[in-house]
């Protein structure tokens, strides 16, 4: 079946069983398709092992999401072995100041003269056509790892993301919507506000609010993994089964209000 | 004079003014010297241009805390190409799993063994020496470049700098300092509690609680050189000047409360 089921042309997928008129299924499949068909969603994913519960809920996703009819794209950080760091390899040709190298000027000019490394401009393209953006990744240090930050440090450069004036809610990927997966090893009791790590959106202020919101996106709730370093195989099974039953409604999903209420004062 | 003028031994500084008894000053040095003689000072330092404002910084850095009398370490990450990537590169010899990579479990395993990579070793020998540690760098995506992100997740590994048991007050970098000088593009009015980027407390969580704290440093309040987008050669004269004077007393600095109530309600 996958995303094939709901592309059908001329015959619909029952018609096997129905030489007579369509299907009223199919008819009504073609009025109201499910969220997802025709949708583009780029998945940013940076894990070592495939094998790894990261893995699945990457494999779930991509399953999930192309079975509603979405075109899937994964940008596999390692195995891509992406670079991350913020250097001036990331500018082809001349810098416009040989003197003094600053990273955010030059890039921003590289990018309007389109001569950013081909790397970045590839990451970029994806982005530019994606309606979802889903960042799927273990915690590292209350953070995504560097091989991601570095992603984010890259592709997501002045004049491609924003520009200043052009932030936040009138950031240039604004009309996309961005969604973080992650994985912790400590447990959800630790990630609350009276627990030793605090409330888990405040580790998210950076990323969903001074990254994703900043350049526009609009933020779905994140998708939260708690506790692996103690989960049992049951558990990690009703986890990866609750990712894929909330994909199966994503795209009716509201964006939260990506504000400090929504990180401190709930 | 730099180090050596509190290094003196049999001869004081000023022995070739005063043949005679040892002058009173001098006396005075032995009895009360310096808070930073013999004080070893790691700077982790990620701006790829020396002539940049962050490079003054480090220099002023370097040069305040020799003429104290510490020892002080440069790790330059630009300049030493540091890896970022958190692989399987990163352990010599045999994965204690060779069918399922976890970075967690094999560096756990390596560094027990000695078995990690050498760049990692020498980073943990230098953290391991220092009494203090700064940081240095501009803030990316409202946290360190990806760079220094991967410094952290690679150098700050467990059993080296935590275990669990064994983190927050009881980490394993317990009795260090460790204080974060960076620099923003916005506006220090941006980064107010009204502002739009939020207080600037809400993003240091990640790094200083949620990593510093975590291995156990007691974190020195930050030095946050606002608004390098909009300032005048003047101003930053000014905030390099506050930088030089604050570290000739940074030995009798407490350090912060590092808890939620620093971060979220004051």
């Amino acid at each position: 079946v996958g995303k094939r089921a709901w592309a059908h042309g001329k015959a619909c997928r029952h018609s096997s069983r129905h030489s007579g008129p369509r299907h009223w299924l199919c008819h009504i499949v073609r009025v109201f398709p499910p969220g997802g068909r025709g949708k583009k969603v780029l998945i940013v994913y940076a894990h070592q092992e495939p094998k790894s519960f990261n893995g699945s809920l990457k494999k779930v996703a991509v399953e999930e999401l192309s079975k509603q009819g979405c075109t899937v794209t994964v940008s596999d950080l390692y195995s891509m072995n992406f670079e991350p760091r913020a250097t001036r390899n990331d500018i082809t040709g001349a810098p416009s100041n040989p003197d003094v190298f600053s990273y955010g000027i030059e890039t921003h000019e590289a990018y309007k003269k389109k001569a950013l490394t081909s790397d970045i401009f590839e990451e970029q393209r994806k982005v530019q056509e994606a309606d979802l953006v889903i960042f799927q990744f273990p915690l590292y240090w209350f953070s995504v790892p560097a091989i991601l930050k570095g992603w984010m440090d890259r592709v997501l450069c002045r004049g491609f993301a924003f520009d200043i004036p052009g932030f936040y809610d009138s950031g240039f990927l604004k009309g996309k919507l961005a969604l973080l997966s992650l994985t912790t090893g400590g447990t959800a009791e630790m990630y609350t506000k009276d627990g030793v790590s605090g409330d888990f959106r405040y580790f998210l202020w950076p990323l969903q609010h001074g990254t994703l919101h900043f350049c526009g996106f609009k933020v779905l709730a994140p998708q939260i993994s708690f506790g692996l370093d103690v989960s049992s195989e049951e558990e990690r099974k009703v986890m990866l089964a609750s990712w894929a039953q909330r994909l199966k409604s994503i795209w009716k999903e509201e964006p939260i209000h990506c504000t400090p209420p929504w990180y401190f004062q709930e």
